[in-house]
């Protein structure tokens, strides 16, 4: 995956090389993956306005993958620069990379709504991952559901697949009614105050078979960290038991097997589904730790980088008080791209529709 | 780099392309190294029997890099493989990876104290962080410490720097005495019981000038979760504020910025040193999490996956109650090896000793 | 660089990914890099009609290349794909990538005027070297001059770096008028046959500062023949003496170094600026041989992939009754981009404008 | 395949990765491809003493592939440095990078014997050119021959494979007794002269079936070009008919495809085995041309790059009149990577003997 674009430059997209030749491609899949993750959903969220609409410029023929790179873009419309001077005037946003971007590019960034730096580039992550789990699902029956599990103070219990699966109907993807609410409540407190606030997102997929991985430095869990830590405002990764396992014994922590019909299978699973970097025959589970939104409308102390002085500065223009929720199909489209990526390297995945190792 | 080498093959070792040349390769701080993270060293480790010796193949003439790839191997001398007869056999070690690799391999994986798995291919890691940390150091002036945060229950309070860097004069690496003193306990307490217990490391860095790091997929943290994720037994990892900071608002978690003398700062680190995937002047944080070791003495339920059927597994061999003090200088070599790549890639390091862009 | 689009699909275009931060981009110079290539240019070539406007979509602020990938595209305009019924049928063209393309991807390929295996994708090569060129150019001085120098039976001297300078002032970019001339006539006799021909070009650049180039499978004669050997209808390269040095003894073939001036030159340049992989001061020399176009109006016997049985297959559409003059630019394009990537990697040019090595 | 190693260093070796599971290694079969690169085994080549004995370090278990990297390494015995100290001294050998490697390294690199730069280094190639040799005969029943084609100016006609297969029976690797006969005088003529002269290996395949190759990058031919231009002194690559198809109309040109029992087969060859860069059908035809060896012993102008001063050079110690017959193994050995490396990528041959694609 090659992913290009800006927040405020003409358009943002992706080129997918290695895809197998003769995969269905369903734009309306795609652009139903996108759009949960678009802003202007609702009350609670950024009032950015794009309809961000697909637009595949190459590698698909007769609805199909032709085996040659793919690649998609989406155009952006509704760009309000006017709000980014300040910015450009050298007052860097607290928690952005308006700073450390000026320094490595020598000012020669794309400063306006954090240009390479924005959530925005994350729409190619969505398209490649929306084709991933296609492939994934149709080749090797996989599916992947992540919810939210937590925004602030308030959590949810560990759910199931089966309830995670309901995840888009909730305002707040937490498939529990009412934690959702409280959820809820906890953004609109936040936004009321001009704040933001973070939260946790847990992935989960079915399980998933033996040996998809690579030591030892493109491990399924290295390779999916990887990719999780790209995007933005993730902070933290942790598989199956996590930080937790760090303070139980080996007694505790160990997945003992057992053998359930003609499979072989963990009783629990604190590895989260990966042993040696390897799957081993259960579900994926991972939890991504979001910092809260760094644009909000306090005004917040900083400093001038081009004047070298310190001063106030607050935010104008349209911020989520979460992104949390509409992060939700970002991780789920790298946890599918990155299955779909470690299949394809480990022959599961042949290079055409039939003819699979 | 490239690692190559299993636990009870003929050798492991590593080799390092890309290496500027000039560079002074000092072979007594890489055998430090090694031996700080060799088994043997105190009653409560594996009593494995290393030395560990390092063995340079190419890339060094008179005492420094050539530019050539650097080849460095360690040759296994106490090989007791009759231990390993069980995993031949197919009976699956909770934890380890015996089972998806004899999946993924079709059975022709070397099984001997986990072959490919095994914690013994970070002998690689370490002689290739001892170089990058001398890279680093000489030309960047950074410097890296990590500690041992926890063990079990045992959980030591947040360190500066100047702190971290007296941790090899502790036993547990923990330096805080009477935290080290209890950590020991823990660990005693866990080997008695024929158990084991994880915990976390954390590892900090000096201040690290701005732009380090590539978006999107090559950012810092990105890259740095890719690597410590290769290390055995890693379950978490989390930069400054981590998973606290889901919880938090912006308006806490954001660092706001200052001038202090003629550089810019930020007031607190909860980013950890990381903004956008790049350095912004602060010291890196960074905490990884280890699972409790796999390989406990008690019986676990397990099943042979050669015979498909279920049995109870006891252990012999020479296990580690708790690895996490042995990975100290694993964590730090991949966090100094990870820099220097950046820096590398960055530009910030040239080709030639004395011609740094 | 990452190249992507079909003949027939909505565009192609080029990701470059890796330039510094602050390279000026004009957009006329890249805009007359492609008219340059572009067919329907004189009686002589395929009377496609393409405008080939490029569009830029990331990557670029003000003029100047931002750091973040650049994305450039053109729209396919004059798209007749009734022409190309026949291989949709199951037709394979001689000397065409019909028949293992089918094989390769099953049958999903774009099979439209060849699809992705189309000399149209040369628009994006076109794209990256332009501002290659200007890169190397700006930062190290390297100019770049391909010439014809030999179509069918019709051969050229070896001519200087000035006069092969002025290629763009003849019809078939060879700069010695008269020969220039009876080129033109070979091209006129193929194409009344409705036959083809092929040729030779020859690539010159000024003298190349000693070392550009990794030992040992990045050497630059490895990079430069692995870009030259993707464009379309090339079988041959050789550098300096090249097959010639096959035949010579050594004592001939070197190349004694002599003092001129401040700088270390060689007497001759047999080796063609290349010594072990390593620009070593000489003028770059490379010659790559294009076979005839594979597309001819002359009726060929042939096979039906998808009906297995024989045929005789007559084309029609447009097609060059000899690419070598419109190959210069890409051949230029392949050489500056190899040598800009190259001097990326050297450390030769640093990541931003006035930050080099 | 990572290549490390210094002509008078420690060894010289490689590391593979991606090697399937399952594979039987037969280190005498490797020995064999080693014996046939060494020198000492006439009195026409180098005499420097070499058992070139090969040491597996990794990668192999009860004799197969265990799919974890293999690493073989050759160590260097008969090293007479003492010979190379006026290249220590800053005098260029003409025709060698001894100038342009210091120039690029700063000075730091191991100036004995060409250190990186040294044919040595193909001992490596070699290694892994045996075993993928044995993966895809045994996987895909490709066989490959190269034989000694031209040396000076004695030329052999087109062989078929059959012929071509007995080049190891005969001193010059030209299996017509006669032509041989005339190689070896021109060897010996020029050794005679202390001179040396240069030739051209031409290799073969059995026919490779369709779809090896990857576009546009990694074309066949490309990935071919690539891993020849890595031979030290090859200067010119070209395939099927070449530069000669330069001068030819496409109606000569183009091969025409038939039916031949069940297969497509094409008439003639002059592709020499690729279209659009994947393979068609027929066998591989690759010329690949070698420069006379640089290292004569007839005085030659040079100058001491250190002391920037001319001089005359007379090489001493031990020097190949022509290496070309050496280089046979090589050429196989690129060949029989490169086809192994892309029936990997293309999915023909799968992670798992027995489990292919």
């Amino acid at each position: 995956m090659t992913s290009f674009g800006e927040s405020h430059g003409r358009a943002v997209g992706v080129v997918i090389d290695g895809l197998p030749a003769g995969l269905g491609v369903d734009l309306k899949k795609i652009q139903m993956w996108l759009d949960r993750r678009r802003p202007g959903q609702s009350k609670l969220v950024s009032n950015r306005r794009e309809t961000d609409t697909i637009s595949v410029l190459s590698g698909v023929y007769k609805d199909r993958t032709t085996g040659a790179p793919l690649t998609a873009v989406v155009h952006n419309e509704d760009v309000m620069s006017e709000f980014y001077d300040e910015i450009e005037a050298g007052w860097a946003r607290p928690g952005h990379a308006d700073y450390p971007a000026f320094v490595k590019y020598g000012g020669y960034n794309d400063p306006r709504g954090g240009g390479r730096f924005s959530a925005r580039i994350t729409v190619g992550f969505v398209i490649a991952g929306a084709i991933s789990h296609s492939l994934i699902k149709e080749r090797l029956g996989i599916d992947v559901a992540a919810y939210v599990k937590r925004i602030g103070t308030v959590e949810a219990r560990d759910l199931s697949f089966e309830e995670a699966s309901k995840r888009y109907e909730y305002s707040m993807r937490c498939p529990e009614a009412e934690v959702n609410g409280r959820m809820e409540e906890e953004v609109s407190s936040a936004k009321k105050d001009g704040d933001s606030v973070g939260g946790i997102i847990e992935c989960l997929t079915t399980p998933l078979r033996p040996g998809l991985g690579q030591p030892v430095f493109s491990s399924l869990d290295s390779e999916l960290a990887k990719g999780l830590f790209s995007i933005p405002a993730v902070k933290a990764v942790e598989f199956g038991a996590g930080f937790k396992a760090s303070g139980w014994r080996g007694s505790r922590n160990n997945d003992t097997y057992e053998i359930k019909g003609s499979t072989i299978r963990t009783r629990t699973n604190n590895s989260g589904g990966v042993l040696g970097g390897l799957t081993m025959g259960e579900p994926l589970v991972v939890r991504v730790g979001f910092k809260p939104t760094s644009s909000i409308y306090l005004p917040q102390r900083t400093v001038n980088f081009k004047e070298m002085k310190e001063g106030v500065l607050s935010l104008k223009g349209r911020h989520d008080p979460c992104v949390v929720p509409r992060a939700v199909p970002i991780v789920e489209s790298i946890v599918s791209f990155t299955l779909a990526d470690m299949a394809i390297r480990s022959g599961m995945i042949g290079p055409v529709l039939g003819q699979d190792g």
